[in-house]
């Protein structure tokens, strides 16, 4: 079964990706919006439960943490993908990587770019008129995230929550 | 904002359930295949703050209990929904009973009646033209549900997950 560990941001910050999401992502109906921290990978049912006693383990280690956007941005010419740009703190960083660090997981030399995405599938004629009007206009927000969710992936691409991680760490 | 509780029942059962919502049920894309357990229920972010604490005490008193569904019913003349209908165990009840005392309840007279909803928003001739093809076809499961979600709902219609409670009720 494909598992991966993402946060959502508030629904504020949903409904407002989600207004793009609608017209330009083909995901949009399969899981709300949200920033990815430990990319897709694969596991068992008794797996994930060791998964998830790591990562039980990991959030004990971190407090919650600002998730900034400050831009749109996209990953042109890799991928046709826009996205809200969310600022790499030292916080965010080190919870990635203490995630990655839990086996399963997803090609560990990707880098990552924190990031909300709001387009995507798109060709490059659609992103390239898109994507300077979706940059104009922005994305500036700032909030407390505290919690993480790992999600698994139905037959049909939709995403169900498993379970919730307080990020619950000392200050 | 919105909020409800749900258990999401194992991924087979989802996927099953999938095969018929994704042409029954409107409601498809909005959120996965689910039993709800607290109805729909009104509060601010602040108050569910107070809602997710109780709901915490509550399900310290409740184990993991059987979710065992035996065949497909209709909630037919009162509204074209077809669903699994999921045996009404003590356990179960009592569960709903103790979720439901908790402040912002939906109406509270309202019979629970536990279920997985797979049709709706059908007219009559549509619901009398599948349901007896359904009907035939079944839905035995039996599995344990040991976890709830509380889940909060965007502009669109679709449903986030807030947070996860274990039942972790001594036997």
């Amino acid at each position: 079964m494909k598992y991966g560990i993402v946060a959502f941001p508030s629904k504020k910050v949903q409904d407002f990706a989600n207004s793009y999401r609608k017209r330009y992502d083909p995901h949009y109906s399969l899981i709300t919006p949200h920033m990815t921290i430990k990319g897709v990978f694969e596991a068992d049912e008794k797996e994930i439960k060791t998964v998830a006693e790591q990562v039980a383990q990991v959030v004990k280690n971190h407090k919650p943490f600002t998730l900034k956007t400050s831009k749109v941005s996209s990953f042109a010419p890799v991928t046709n993908a826009i996205y809200f740009k969310v600022e790499p703190t030292n916080e965010l960083l080190a919870l990635h990587q203490d995630l990655n660090a839990i086996e399963f997981s997803d090609e560990a030399n990707y880098t990552f770019v924190p990031h909300i995405t709001i387009a995507q599938k798109m060709n490059s004629s659609e992103h390239d008129d898109i994507y300077p009007q979706l940059k104009m206009i922005g994305a500036e927000f700032e909030e407390e995230i505290d919690r993480l969710h790992l999600l698994y992936q139905l037959e049909d691409g939709s995403w169900t929550v498993y379970e919730t991680f307080r990020l619950s760490g000392a200050e």
